[in-house]
């Protein structure tokens, strides 16, 4: 049975101009790999509403769930929840339990929130959009179709996501065995390498060279990680025995597991 | 005059997966911006021959340049030069001026490296490429037409990015006043700032809300970051006067500059 996939779109001026590294990408990807909905493209993409209107189009035809972050407040550079409603073409709207929901929240603060016209702006939703909740924030995100529309802030962003996952019907987890070599250059390996991935036509196997300066045992020097990913633990434990064993033939000392090995 | 623009594609399952966190589009978003090269586009894609190809050919028409990471080591997962020669529609061939560069580089070493099969793949270019060289491997990144291929490893990327730079036609650079106020709530100055913006249309206005715990001298709380973009300083420093004022109005202290102010 093949996994159902995902596609995230990263909606800001703020990430494309290096004010603010986004943190958003690493979260949904290991977590969605837990899903086993695992993430095949990111995409980080301006305030421009005919830019973002095309991505959500395209993304949500090419994957099973598109996820949004970015762009869902109350000031004039934010449009993303207008856009996903163009997107499907349906009137953008105020959604009245929302609006409920966000008017006692303000009125409760110390001092009191004035519901005014921006803030209300949040509570307008695409017709037929289900609000995503969470304890943060009386603003929602929304589900409508297949795509998800959170948060840029990060531990706003994760509220909803957790909030929405019980909901989001998954495959098999992706799981991941990593085995790690000082002293191996990834040109060394690269034939014997690509020879276990032929034999593992399931997996990603990934080769990552790592590079480390002094750390807190005193390890200076480089290495290589190498990943297998895929959703059948026997088969990513069986690459991960045949790399162990290619390594140690080289007379290297293979240690599998996160994080890397100091000497 | 308009400034050129720039796309990035960010290739490697890694990043998908979340077992990397990108470093390398903050990187190269704040240079680009200070090069007049505003990066418009992000995109992270797997190692998927066909994925890469389209990829490269939607971006590199529609921006003036396209900067691609990843990819272009020694093994199976390494694929990125041979895509890019597919999407230019020419041999992916050995470049017999790198061969030279990196067979005595490997031949100096102690103790010396095997220039192996897997070695000789990073000294094939597409047809009419020119090497990015650095001092930090002889296995170069390459420039073809718009499109400007590196290396993934964040320190190996932005030597060749540095080396590259005096090449890149720029235009004016893009300048930033960042008014930071704290205690302040977003929708409270929405309308203001939404008026501010439509007397400053060159420029981006950006709102962007902070929340710190307990920083090194004891803030805890948030506030509203303000950032004013664009190719005109004195626009920007009008702009942000003007946001200032505004916020001065609300009985807010505002602050210019980085980083956030603390209370």
């Amino acid at each position: 049975m093949t996994n159902p996939t995902a596609a995230l779109l990263i909606i800001g001026n703020e990430v494309l101009s290096g004010r603010t590294r986004d943190a958003n990408l690493q979260y949904l990807a290991t977590r969605l790999g837990e899903l086993g909905i695992p993430l095949r493209e990111a995409r980080v993409i301006p305030d421009v509403p005919e830019t973002i209107v095309a991505a959500v189009n395209e993304l949500r035809a090419r994957h099973d769930h598109l996820f949004t972050t970015g762009g869902i407040g109350p000031t004039h550079d934010d449009i993303t929840s207008e856009c996903v409603a163009a997107a499907f073409g349906v009137p953008w709207s105020l959604h009245e339990e929302t609006r409920v929901l966000m008017a006692a929240d303000y009125a409760q603060r110390t001092p009191p929130v004035e519901f005014n016209a921006a803030r209300l702006r949040m509570a307008k939703l695409p017709q037929g959009a289900v609000p995503i909740r969470c304890a943060l924030t009386s603003a929602p995100g929304f589900s409508i179709g297949n795509v998800h529309v959170m948060a840029g802030v990060p531990r706003i962003m994760q509220a909803m996501f957790e909030a929405l996952a019980p909901n989001l019907a998954g495959g098999a987890p992706v799981v991941s065995r990593t085995v790690h070599a000082v002293g191996v250059y990834e040109g060394t390996i690269a034939d014997a390498l690509s020879a276990i991935q032929a034999r593992f036509p399931a997996l990603d196997i990934g080769s990552y060279p790592f590079y480390r300066r002094h750390d807190e045992r005193g390890f200076h020097g480089g290495g290589v990680a190498l990943v297998c990913k895929g959703t059948s633990p026997p088969q990513a434990d069986a690459a991960a025995a045949e790399i162990t064993a290619m390594l140690r033939a080289l007379g290297a000392e293979p240690v599998e597991g996160e994080p890397p090995p100091t000497a």
